[in-house]
């Protein structure tokens, strides 16, 4: 049995607001939870299904909490359904701290990919999985996007939230600026810019790579800031692509 | 008002096994239900908000719907919790007539995905969207994968389940020997295969691209049909990419 306290910060958690309070998050599922002990994000809490404390992946994760004193909590059958974002709790959940990223730390990197008002967490989580496989380490989204530690996001990022570092920044067109200063070239994706394959070739030391939201494009207010606009060319009935996968089109592009 | 008959359809069109039994899908929404009409699918029927029914939008769809003598239903606030697949109903909605495919026609086309066991029905709505966008109008999904006509399957083809053939078939390897004998060529995507730069200048004029399923890969039963393999290099973290983004940098490497 896990204290009410628990129960009510875990449904506490459920809403951004109170994430943002906490400046916490929760990740489920066994994957995850490996991840977020491997890396050096803060472990506030694991909760186990107590039925499952002796399955070998379980047992691993343990361990694992033990060694690095992290507080380890076991929830009885009854407590499941409310402690999981999800319809089946996948037997473990740990709550994480976010950490903080700094806008000079991304300042001296080479690729950043840029996110303006991207409202759906599959995507977001999406992106930041194949910002991971292709060694993209930096992304930035604007204030008004989807919240990064949304479950949906977590869920789908497959523990890539713990390799890539996120920043959410108030004024968007004010961080172009500093990035222009500081010779970034802001390359965008339009549905009439040039084709996609001249990227390679244009290509400069330091990149930002600029996604407009999901259903309006890219605003003009940033469309200004723009050196170069790119397309991928389509040849059928469909009026445009998936954001996620524009974007892994792109990113496979910048690094194959 | 809607009659409790309608009602009662629409409850079981959220199984699976009545969608099969009724041969019907529904879509939802004024992009959707547009291009149902723009296209040659047999509409059943057409529910529309009876508030929103002087909507530009909605008009036009009134419009359409008229000179194609489809049925109209105007449903009251009252109603539409009962009828939508999300929270919030869109406004419009339609019950629309499966269409059927042959695998004859299949054998006549140039570029061929297939699918083996695919169960997410965002990524499966996702690539159906995606070949629209490059132009490949033929996807066959083994039987055991999630439902074409899955709700969130439907949502997330934004429309293009209109423009591209599916068919599902119960013996996938059966009919990878039919492409084989008619020379195709079998080109997979694995974690060990060849670059998948090499793709365009291997390829040949009849190409199969073949995918195993998000959580488990390629089943060696299927395997053993591959001709080629490609994979999509990775520098990063991340164990393995989504499905979906995997199979659209494919198609832009096909196509682009």
């Amino acid at each position: 049995m896990i204290s009410s306290k628990i129960k009510t910060h875990l449904k506490k958690m459920e809403q951004k607001k109170f994430r943002k309070e906490f400046l916490e998050f929760t990740i489920e599922g066994i994957k995850g939870v490996e991840e977020a002990l491997k890396s050096d994000f803060d472990i506030a809490l694991i909760l186990i299904q107590a039925n499952k404390r002796d399955d070998e992946d379980i047992l691993k994760i343990i361990n694992k909490a033990n060694k690095k004193n992290i507080e380890i909590e076991y929830v009885g059958i009854k407590d499941l359904e409310s402690i999981s974002s999800t319809k089946t709790f996948p037997g473990v959940l740990a709550i994480v701290s976010q950490k903080e990223f700094y806008l000079d730390n991304f300042l001296k990197s080479d690729n950043i990919i840029i996110l303006d008002k991207i409202n759906d967490p599959g995507n977001l989580g999406t992106i930041i999985r194949t910002a991971d496989w292709f060694g993209i380490d930096k992304i930035i989204l604007s204030e008004d996007s989807v919240d990064i530690y949304n479950p949906k996001t977590i869920r789908s990022t497959m523990g890539s939230i713990f390799h890539i570092d996120i920043l959410q920044v108030n004024n968007l067109e004010k961080v172009l600026d500093k990035f222009k200063q500081e010779k970034f070239i802001i390359n965008a994706f339009t549905l009439n810019g040039e084709k996609i394959d001249n990227i390679s070739k244009n290509k400069v030391n330091k990149n930002i790579f600029l996604f407009g939201s999901e259903s309006h494009g890219l605003r003009s207010e940033l469309e200004k800031k723009v050196d170069r606009s790119y397309t991928i060319t389509g040849y059928g009935q469909a009026e445009s692509l998936n954001l996620a996968i524009s974007a892994g089109i792109i990113m496979n592009k910048i690094k194959n």
